[in-house]
């Protein structure tokens, strides 16, 4: 069933959330605090088994100069610059095996698959830990650290991803002028938060993105992972005006109003998991060229392999 | 937590199911029926995109002659002939998208997916209809046609997956000595079936098989697509003995006596579709050269892409 | 909980389902190629030990000539003409056994329970088979045969339903213009359609209808059976717009549309199955004379005994 | 699934119920305190609209005279004696609606379907209210009044039954000896209460009784209503022996101890409501002439209309 | 999630509820007759080995003299008069153990606790019966009696609470100017109706209150124990406007636009159990002073220990 | 239910943990490691109103010097030394509100309720960071740090309750050789933990203990949070031997073994969080002198207050 708003209203909705007024100095000075890092780059290929296919498994120092893990696949003996394709997971899970993935390289690109930190032990596993400790929190990630700006967990992944992209940038089989980044749930919302954080990408498609909207997205749905928000502050009731106010740092919605690359979005509007409104939430505020696709009878499954091939036309389109 | 009995017994567990007398003679007249046919193959390139795999939409004869659908897939520009799978799809899935999985053909195999008729249309799309009506039958598969071995559904299907082996046979691209079949749950279940009915194939690989040893599988767990045939009989409580009857004929536990070909089964502890019990129901049965792969904290997904590494290394020795 | 709209909306809620404008010639060849079968009624005893009623086993020739089974009760010897009820199963069940539902024949009206075609293995057995196979379908009957309007699963049933009418005429026990038709749920929305397909008609009492407004109905509850149709397109997700053009020939919105006999409609404010707002879909556009009974505090079993007491009161005043 | 011992040991299997000492004195001294009252039998005809049966509103003095409410149904003018069957219901049920359950009256026997005190308001509503009160107690009726023998709710119940059966043999349309009992569930265990309490009955048909084996019911499974005495004693840790010690007066196993009538049990091997094990706990006490039809594919609607006709055919000889 | 209007509609959302034009009269009536008994108070101290708080097992006459039983909780060897605090529980449970609930008596308050006569059988074990029977109820305590307001359940309970206020006032550690009522759930629904029916009090806390606005209570949730009326309301489909009528004078909306006592409401905006819209219904009527506190991100647990932290501050400002 | 095996078998059943050759040496180390820090035992008054217990807020150095939160109370201007309850919370809980868990100090004791590092976002909010991080693991604790025995998680905790004690005896209220360690589920297996790590305590309570019997309880159940472990490993299916061999430095079976205060334990027949054969798994091994209150009809609730009564009588007499 329609979970949501009807379409019509969808597209007028605007998010409540706030834009703080130094969110583009927190930003400015976190990124800055991690770059004094080497970027460390290692790339080691894998013995996959596999012919058509290269794949490395590469290591660069994200947050702080923590490594982070991901998986470089290549079309066999490409040498570059190849366009490429920097992916982002969904929540609770990994890169996965290096023998998983295999469409972008097999379409002729590079495909960076980068691991979230902490994650990939529900489903994808993950070879990235996450070094930091977190105040008293509920299960999963999305209340670890919460109880400031500078601990929260998605400050560091999302140091992580914008470094991945430059990880990515000194590779030489990668062209830098020509970078997508991608993800569905969790990787849209680290998409749109690379979008907002990151200059000269060739294009961004948040999938049925997460991490949008929370003031609406905290109170629309009973679903994991938005829920656990909900449940730490029905626990913790003196922290509900702290606790968004640190989210507003890392909420879709203000990294959308400060994008400028090409994006495409996709939403379904009976995904109780990121409903639709929050999705349209973050599309409605985003600041550069944008289209959005809406699966009427899908859930948080979105298009799936439907939007692969649709992605796969408009990169043929986008690179030609 | 562990469904089933202890490994220990397990592995000394036999089923009950009956061995009917004219099993093999109405295999072999259902076979020859279908045979009449002209296996009719037709390949058709897809225009996927993709640069590494060439992707064509096959069509071949199945049951009497009704056109079943599958993806042939093979590193680009191959000619072969190649090792090949041919693998089937587990209960509910079609052959999916043109360009989703692309492990084998990128591992240098040439892949034949294909669809199971009538099915594709809760998971990873179908093609392929299944012409034949049926008397009253509850939601879902298993018990279309249960009213004769002649009309049961999977005598369709079971045939349709004979002629997949003779149709992969049939191409230039594949190297007829070196077929291997492979397939998770129903999948597992059809690869068993091939195993029982097709000579000189060179590996068969029945993962978290479903399908097998009925008079089991059908009390002891209600999940489906198991429970189907409960609820049938429930509401059709004059219907059992025939019924058991009819599915003596399509069970994994007597296609494992009449197999040669060397066999890799896996089965998972914690899985309640197709509980352990059933799995090695027909692996002990199993006539050729066999090994299993017990996974003890999993459920019915089993070993996943684990599995899908341990098969690329069997068959790079078995191929070497 | 109130699942829908409330009342006073439900009173003027206007579906928004399409006529296409050649339903009417569809379903007069629809008819006029199955009318060129004979009838072919059979009515033979039961042998039931029941002393008040009689209970024949018919049989009839429905969608081109497919033979259908139904239950024919009459009082105990009685040779009529009967004022007669022609009755519609819901969805899953079939005719069940002939000791049942003994209602209407000891209320001394001729009772016809027509068997669903294929169904009646989820509860109330069937003894009628659906001949005609299926493109790729999903669990159930929703998407059977949903790629064209030809081929669609509930052509055969309402062409069924509408020679059920004509062999009931075609008894003497039958007065063929005192027929009522009646039915819960899917029972419900088959007699929408023949209460538009058929002339003369003493009266239409559909009960919590199923098949109504279905650009709502499938978008409103997660409930089955309207649920298949939304998890057949979140695979196939191309195929929305076809799906719903097949559906409108097939809508009770529509044949309420053509109706001319009177009707009593019911239906529940606590109903996720058949939500109210899709009854009044149909009701809101009947073109007969017409009255609805709305059951506050019931889900889909609505108004149960309630219902047919007053079922009995009212053909009681109808052909008094 | 099967829920249960597997079927040879059901066939072994021995209740650990006690028997109480004073078990018959107990009884005993009940019924003969409540038949110092009047049996007071009304019977009131029921304008329904049916021409093939008669139905009766009859009231008759329960425990210690407390008014219960039947309908007694027999076949249109029937003047009798006739044959007769005593029917109680399940556990939330009432006798219905006037209209309902017409089987046995069609059949030409008198049916007399008599309320549970109290009970009616889950399904089948009823008309008969419990004018006792209770210690603290938890949701339903288990655990009405089960501080004492004295004041435990299925006390009144029972009584009530075999005061139903005394007030059928004063009815002139009643032939005295040849009373049947029969019921399903909580049904079963009423008659099989009646079966240890009252002489000269040609018959009891308890259907997947309910109401048997309570050391053993209360502790194998979760569902209700057994489950309502263990969350009582899961709140009221300190009174489990005094419970247990109460409900051994109420068991079926103590009752089949004390029963001479011939009889027909039924169970279903998928039931969790009343395990196969409780009914056959009850079965093999079972002291009179017996036999037990086992439903392997069913839960707790056993056999349901098979259940029926079988014993329409039972009756039939039974009274041939 | 928010399970209901948006707070800016709550603050204005009036109840439909219908205002008996002899509720006082019904009421006068009821405790007067009740107050012919003598209030029969007796104190009987515990030995539950603490040492700074005293319990007393205390049993006084309630409805129609039948004995209610409580805890009187004082500092150890304290003698008052002490302002004090009257509470009342939520659905299913008693007074539970004398060494639970410290609370308050640690705080330097007498406290009365008070059983809710035949529940703690859920949770918190009570020990007072219900010596009144009951029409055809449904499991639980919510259509107990429900055929008239003179049998209905709660008269009962309402009339034990102001009866026990009544005992409190006779306690000589007890100061009768300086007591306040407080209850979560079904205990803020008799707090309401205390205040409704008693004068003095000093203040009134009811928390997350249950019994308020049927109208729309019974409709707007699935969620038991209201859901339980729209169970009993399916199966006796006649009895709807009779329940409601009998309702009516039993709803804190009713109680609130009597009361006078200063208020301290709480509410939860994700509380589907009592949710807010009809707390809302009984605050906004309120007839005295009044405050209320709206957890966003909590369900029926409301504020737990922090609503007791808050009620400490109030209390202490009160009493200071 | 019964979930588990018969109590019979219960008291013979033996776990089959291995007991690590360095148990014993790992611990000695980690703790002296630890113990390189001060206590730092630093103890406010908290103001919460109350008047006859005293409330403090203490902090003191736990694992690696990290500071832990806890609450002493004692009774109002106690000045001691007091026999002493030391408890620790079950999983997810924190030390909560100070108003709370005020029986221990109303009874006279001194009662240090510790904070589980990390936790208490789920039910009764914490105050302790854990500022460790981890490699990838799944949501909740119980795979924090889980790949290797010097990042497991529990090696902090309970190295922190070790600590706790010590803090304990440093304070001028605690009477050091009176001092008991209390806690239900995951507290009743920190408790066990202390019980072999530390000499001299009085008593042990361990209710129905977590963290107890790792082969079987990671197999037995599905219930959280031991289900953590199997979907962890799940996922990473490689770890499974790794992960076991670290949890063998944890379990409660080889704590037991090491032990000699006196312990009285708990567990319930039907709780499937901590099935009753992995508690005996530790009871059976448990060194010292011991007792278990098996309780028949409950689930992971235990014996509630019925134990806290218990225990009161069981301290009353430990320090007559």
């Amino acid at each position: 069933m329609f979970v949501d708003l009807p379409e019509s209203e969808l597209r007028q909705y605007r998010s409540s959330q706030a834009d703080p007024a130094d969110f583009d100095a927190f930003w400015r000075d976190t990124l800055a605090s991690s770059r004094r890092h080497a970027l460390g780059v290692a790339v080691e290929p894998v013995d996959t088994g596999l012919q058509t296919v290269d794949v490395f498994d590469m290591t660069f120092a994200g947050y702080e100069g923590q490594p982070v893990r991901a998986w470089l696949r290549v079309p066999h003996a490409a040498t570059g610059p190849l366009a490429t394709i920097v992916q982002f997971q969904g929540y609770g899970g990994g890169r996965a095996r290096a023998t998983e993935d295999l469409l972008w390289a097999s379409a002729g690109y590079a495909h960076l698959l980068v691991d979230t930190r902490g994650q990939g032990s529900t489903w994808g596993g993950g070879d990235t830990p996450d070094p930091e400790g977190s105040g008293p929190q509920g299960p999963g990630f999305m209340t670890r650290g919460i109880d400031s700006r500078e601990t929260y967990y998605y400050r560091r992944v999302f140091t992580d991803a914008v470094r991945a992209i430059e990880a990515a940038r000194s590779l030489e089989v990668v062209d830098s002028d020509r970078i997508v980044v991608l993800g569905g749930s969790q990787g849209g919302g680290i998409s749109l938060a690379v979008a907002g954080l990151v200059d000269g990408l060739a294009g961004v498609f948040p999938r049925v993105p997460f991490l949008c909207d929370f003031p609406r997205s905290t109170t629309i749905t009973d679903s994991d992972p938005y829920k656990e928000i909900g449940r730490f502050l029905a626990t913790h009731r003196h922290k509900a005006e702290a606790a968004h106010g640190v989210l507003a740092y890392f909420d879709g919605v203000n990294f959308a109003k400060r994008a400028s690359a090409r994006a495409w979005f996709t939403t379904a509007l009976m995904d109780p998991v990121c409903p639709p409104s929050t999705v349209f939430g973050a599309y409605n505020e985003y600041a550069g060229p944008k289209e959005i696709t809406v699966w009427p009878y899908n859930g948080h499954e979105g298009g799936g392999a439907y939007d692969d091939e649709a992605t796969l036309r408009i990169l043929a389109d986008l690179f030609a």
